[in-house]
């Protein structure tokens, strides 16, 4: 070790140390999210609008850009102690093994049975939804990890929970859904005969093994088509990144805690929740000029929305039936090839993170996935935590950083996010450990066929 | 909530905190644990005829028992606090649940990716074989848990690391198996054609699905005729418990910081390890005459070594290659029923855990699997945590402990072993959500046949 280990390896916040708010980094952005847009009218979607599919006090998170706070129930909060804080870990082991000046740290969102990040979010949307008295909600879920972490917390508010999940994915990961079958849910593979969407998604294209556009759709009619019911979504929208501030703010306390400032600060990105949500403390002093950072999003070489996407209005679902929104976007028919495993497979990014991106206030970059599986083989044997493909992108870039450290002997400080954990991918990484991994990226000609369906807006 | 909570849900130490040494209960104990017995001689086994099978330093531990203390080497230290120190959970939401005067809390050791308490023996057992200078080591694995926490503890020091899978965990565990590859480890399903003794049983037992009897005496047989390997063993072992008081010690450490003492202690119990490792510094104190507490082995109904097995000397494996051990016993030949779920299904009980028990210094009991997966189930929805099959006999006794409080009114503080996750035991849980799990105690004339085989001494 290069050093006198001062700061412990995991640190943790007291429970007194959490945040009782969850940071709105809208609040303190000069050129702000373009809104939500009714596909009909083109107009801006009013709250009225949006009630009929979320929660009241939800739409009013998701329509609200200037409170730079709002207050964390709680009810809420008290959820948060059954696993938060989650540990902000110094990867001395990692540091160690690659020789390198750079200090890293990376914040742990796994130690949860989700597997993620995504209970942070799941339990204040189903906490609004009980509150509003409802009945149930609906989602969708891909890789499983939303899904997983919806169940749990309707289960512990007693809340019935219908979850459209991918059809490969339904088929793939058995394990999965007998996890949100254990907490009570119930899960239906998307596209299915339950939805007139479905049914018309599985006319059109019989054999279809679905895809997370597609159960979006499936998802919002069966929201507003039972009475009590709403829909949920665990990315993407500008409520959930508000929700996942709670990973930033966490993050940053922790740090000012031991005098710590980061340079660089990665993470993957999908729809942009763990991002956006890891991130925003801190782009919110560099929005104010206090500071600056290098933020990165590490997005898949097989769905490159930031790095190869437009930035433009486009319908969030296959079956067009949610509002559009402007984000850097592969249109809502792109789908990743077969071979792409896990998640970040969504075909926009959060309107958020994508105007930032546009404003050039963070970076973007993709990476193949035999790399990102190479990256999480050799980080699980030197820091023990086998983690998500998702949250590997991010290690791969951090590992990166820090060889470009040990070239340029920078001792730079490297906080990446490490979402989640990848118990339930086991039949990737059994690919990989056999050899039979395989990379794709999409051509030009792959990517204008997306482009093709965006909405003249 | 009955109470404010000046008691955070999650008690962590700090790393300062840490124990810096293991403790030995055998030091504190009138009635010594039984010597292991050479099988052919029948005299205590000693050093050097231990020392061709287990580390020197292993052999040391094993066979000293008056000396109290031991010191963690700082390089465990140093790995122990990538996973540790382990949550002293206060189970406010359980207690609200059941209406319970009780104050429930647990010691949660999942947090790690074998995904149980696995990890704290296992880095020890590489690091000694490491220091030896050794190429690698061997060993069975069953549920799988074991096998996971060795091969990241073999990944980490750059041990060659050989599991021996029981057969039918083999099959059905396909997602164990690739974590351990992914960890770098060798996985052979037991019995195979790589040993003698696999052969013999093969032979003797045409597609048989294996038992962890026979893996062990495979693992055996595997270190004992390979340069530079040795074996060893998860669980039963007094090093073994030795190391795993690593979670009583941090257990007792994050109570007494708060000034509590529980009344009543609840562990499951297969081989011993973690009811050994969490009983053990409240043991001493009893043993000492210091302190009194009630104690509870819990073990499931379908493998009852202690509430039904017979106190004696038997083989520790199948294949009779081990030394006889005087333990609570089923048997070498007995193998729980094939509907068992999980672990916990060795046929004797650590030697330590044995005196104790025949000295009544601790009670045991026993649950049906349906019973427990109901507990289990409840637990998930209420606490969050997704259990393991084994932790959840501990988690059902607790309950019950609970549940016989709110009838007295009697404020007892319980303290139970949540010992780890059921990630990859959905299968189990796919059962019992389908209602299709099935029990089953074995007959008097089941257990007659066990007793049959015991050697006689």
């Amino acid at each position: 070790m290069k050093e006198a280990k001062k700061i412990p390896y995991k640190i943790y916040l007291e429970e007194s140390e959490m945040p009782k708010e969850w940071y709105n980094v809208r609040a303190d952005m000069k050129n702000k999210p373009a809104p939500l847009l009714n596909p009909g009218t083109l107009e801006p979607m009013t709250f009225e609008e949006l009630r009929g599919v979320f929660c009241d006090e939800l739409v009013r998170q998701e329509l609200d850009d200037t409170t730079p706070y709002f207050d964390i129930p709680q009810e809420i909060q008290d959820f948060y102690k059954m696993y938060r804080p989650s540990p902000l870990v110094r990867a001395y082991c990692l540091e160690e093994a690659l020789q390198t000046p750079a200090k890293i740290y990376y914040k742990f969102e796994g130690n949860n049975t989700s597997g993620s990040h995504k209970l942070n979010s799941a339990i204040a949307q189903a906490y609004y939804a009980k509150k509003q008295g409802l009945k149930g909600v609906t989602t969708e879920t891909g890789a499983g990890q939303w899904g997983t972490a919806l169940s749990m917390a309707c289960a512990y508010l007693g809340l019935d929970c219908q979850v459209y999940m991918v059809k490969c994915s339904y088929e793939q990961k058995p394990f999965r859904r007998e996890v949100m079958r254990t907490y009570g849910a119930n899960v239906t593979p998307s596209p299915s005969e339950t939805t007139n969407v479905g049914r018309k998604i599985l006319s059109e294209h019989p054999g279809t093994s679905g895809s997370l556009g597609c159960a979006i759709s499936e998802a919002v009619e069966a929201a507003v088509s039972q009475d009590g019911y709403r829909y949920v979504l665990g990315s993407v929208l500008s409520q959930v990144l508000l929700h996942q501030s709670v990973i930033g703010l966490e993050t940053k306390a922790a740090l000012d805690k031991y005098g710590i400032t980061p340079d660089v600060i990665i993470g993957c990105a999908g729809g942009g929740s763990n991002l956006g949500g890891l991130i925003s403390p801190f782009m919110g002093e560099k929005l104010r000029g206090e500071k600056d950072y290098q933020i990165i999003a590490v997005e898949p070489a097989s769905c490159p929305s930031l790095t190869r996407g437009r930035y433009a209005y486009d319908f969030c679902d296959t079956g067009m039936v949610c509002p559009l929104a402007k984000m850097y976007t592969l249109g809502s028919g792109f789908i990743p090839s077969p071979n792409h495993a896990g998640g970040l497979r969504y075909h926009g990014m959060s309107s958020v993170l994508s105007q930032l991106y546009d404003d050039k206030l963070m970076e973007a970059i993709s990476i193949e996935q035999t790399a990102v599986f190479e990256a999480a083989a050799k980080f699980a044997r030197i820091e023990g935590i086998l983690p998500a493909p998702e949250s590997s992108h991010a290690i791969k870039a951090a590992m990166d950083e820090a060889m470009k450290c040990k070239e340029t002997g920078e001792e730079k400080t490297i906080v990446f996010g490490l979402t989640g954990t990848g118990y339930f991918d086991m039949m990737a990484y059994e690919k990989f450990n056999n050899g039979e991994m395989t990379d794709y990226i999409p051509s030009d000609d792959d990517l204008a066929k997306g482009f093709a369906g965006l909405p003249q807006v």
